[in-house]
């Protein structure tokens, strides 16, 4: 079945994914030029960086993520349909989704990234993951059943194992939870558990390489690492997680570690849709696009964001963050404005810096020409996140519960309103 | 399984359920003389009058309910378990629960009350109901996924289906919900949905007697049916809904009405626990109490709030909502509390009124002195909800959120993050 959008001369521009990239594109293009259709599997554009917090109960969900039709109210020329990509069928120019077939005069794939277990799958069905709102509220759920399960278990090793949380990536994701979950084994688990001996929790993070934030300056790691001793977060660099069977974890030197969660970030990959030829798809299951975003073999299908590898000249292909996926949306944006092909831009990436926060706080900031770690640090980070946060609400409401939690030593969001149960490894 | 809870001297006052009055009473018992345990199937305490702002995407979940652990820090004579009670075994003193037996000296039920579909299950497997957090996020996943399906069916029946909202019951509830909807429909859903016609859509009340309000003042009931006609709300009085195949309402007049959406708030029961006497169940499956709120045929077994009928003298049983079980949660506290069962003073209900708030600034109160329908009506509403909700943060939050919305005739809450999917009729 085609969908069908009131016609007119514009073109019509359909993107797959309402992330960073996408919207950033969808609000650039050109309303006299473009009708844009996008698509997504949510109707919420989700700020990912702050799902963490999401995670260990110092946001509601709603205040990260915003309504994608809000977005675009009064943007006539930007038609939004909640549907799931099913497969590109480029030689009649059309998507097949899961809510009919859509046609395009120019298409990109935006759909970011998933998390990558390098095909392990049991560890696929065993560990928690954090990419979307709701990984975020099953990691908050798990996490307070295990504590209400630990008050019942009468072994010590079965209630230790339920309270541990092992962290699998030393990379801004597993350090930003170590700090969280550290935080919250200092002041919020004791008054809530008074009957748990809370000295017995561990948090660890499990790292392949030989230090935290590998990707960020030297002074940036080594004080993550000095930041999250000092909380009592465990670290074990250059070891791998081989197996976890839902209660011990295996590392690749043999040695065993204990725990219920684990919570995986050590790793993405490219969210690919059906029908791409094969042989655009690169290392990390992402397209290679040129300057332009064009994807290898297309002229008409581009990719932004984490999935496209754009590895023109000599630089390697773009870190998978957001600010990459939203400088790629709009430098598309302004050359599909433009009248002829010649006139095209290739796309330069301005690198800003990198940030993350390491407990409640502190944090460490390479900035482009300032490198920072402690408070001064964590205030920038603070800064930073809340102006790039959509909507004055959500900005507001962030505010807001930051200041409370920084206040009260407390973060307040505990509820387990969907309990969470692992995928059944059988399924 | 036994549950152990460290032993002494002090009785054990077991407690079913976290709701208004279960909370009440653990609060007041005295913590010389009780060691507490308070179990609940949720980890946190729902309040139930802002349910109906959360299935409307005014108010994030997490600003109605409250951590049980967090309102009792500091108080360690109360044990909170997360936990169903299956069955109570009276001759045995104890509890079977869905984590283990836990012993009483005391046993208080306060289970509250669920939906009452008088068996009609049909309506039953289809209707949606707002009696949880779970089921307001159901109703507003459910909205918003047909306004969605909206944009994709041909048929103009359909869309309309898929868009009307049927309403069973014209009490506080239905009243509450009708009012917001109708917001929506004006202030939210044009904007949200500029693609569709919303002079299409209708939303209905159907109530079985001829008012609204019915315990309520005749002013109130006559100025909310004034206030909701305004807002286009279709009323159809002394009808009742028969059946719904989950598009088609069938009235007991033998008319149909078409939606996707039908809300029933016609009737509540009493949520028992098996093990008590039949011969303490009357009607609308409440337990007999006495004035003391003793179960009829028991000693030490009490029931308070919604589940407890007290029919002694010349009054009728107390109506269920959260006042009365406030109120007999302290009578019962503190009777417990006294050294002999002769001080022990009968449950007297102080009746302050009632009120309901319809649409974004009006509401009808009957209080003691004073009745009154509109603005001012709705100050009062809005300033009774506010100090009665459980916390700082949730007030603040729940204010923000008003002001928020009032101003910005925006409620900004339109996420689907767990899709709702109707039960399956042949489950």
């Amino acid at each position: 079945m085609k969908i069908f959008f009131p016609g007119d001369q514009r073109k019509k521009v359909v993107i797959i994914g309402g992330g960073f990239g996408g919207v950033e594109l969808a609000k650039k293009l050109d309303p006299e030029k473009f009708r844009v259709i996008l698509i997504d599997r949510h109707n919420y554009h989700t700020f990912q960086p702050l799902l963490y917090q999401v995670a260990t109960g110092g946001l509601e969900p709603d205040s990260v993520a915003y309504p994608i039709r809000k977005i675009f109210h009064r943007r006539k020329n930007i038609y939004f349909r909640l549907a799931d990509a099913v497969e590109i069928l480029s030689d009649k120019n059309c998507v097949l989704t899961s809510i009919g077939e859509i046609d395009y005069d120019y298409l990109v794939i935006a759909t970011g990234s998933t998390t990558n277990f390098y095909g392990n799958i049991n560890l696929e069905h065993e560990c928690l993951t954090l990419k979307s709102i709701t990984d975020a509220l099953n990691i908050r759920s798990w996490f307070l059943q295990n504590f209400e399960q630990a008050l019942l278990v009468a072994g010590e090793d079965d209630r230790r194992n339920l309270m541990n949380i092992v962290i699998v990536g030393g990379g801004p994701t597993g350090v930003e939870i170590a700090g969280a979950v550290a935080e919250l084994k200092r002041h919020v688990l004791p008054n809530d558990y008074p009957e748990l001996d809370l000295s017995m929790m561990t948090i660890t993070i499990v790292e392949a390489s030989g230090k935290l934030l590998a990707t960020m300056s030297e002074e940036a790691s080594s004080k993550a690492k000095i930041f999250l001793e000092a909380m009592g977060v465990h670290l074990r660099f250059n070891q791998r997680v081989k197996d976890f069977d839902g209660k011990k974890i295996t590392l690749d030197n043999g040695e065993e570690l204990f725990s219920k969660s684990v919570i995986w970030t050590a790793g993405v990959m490219g969210k690919l849709v059906e029908g791409i030829n094969r042989e655009a798809i690169v290392s990390g299951n992402r397209l290679q696009v040129n300057e332009y975003n064009c994807i290898k073999g297309y002229e008409t299908i581009f990719a932004i964001g984490d999935l496209a590898a754009m590895a023109t000249g000599d630089h390697k292909p773009h870190p998978m963050v957001a600010p990459v996926a939203i400088q790629q949306g709009k430098n598309l944006a302004a050359n599909l404005n433009k009248k002829l092909k010649d006139e095209w831009k290739p796309f330069r990436y301005k690198d800003n810096g990198a940030m993350a926060t390491i407990g409640r706080n502190k944090a460490v900031a390479d900035l482009k020409f300032w490198k920072s770690q402690g408070f001064f640090a964590w205030l920038t980070w603070l800064f930073v996140h809340l102006i790039t946060l959509v909507g004055y609400r959500n900005k507001f409401l962030v505010l807001f519960n930051w200041i409370w939690s920084y206040f009260s030593y407390d973060n307040a969001i505990r509820l387990i309103i969907r309990p969470y149960k692992k995928k059944d490894v059988s399924e």
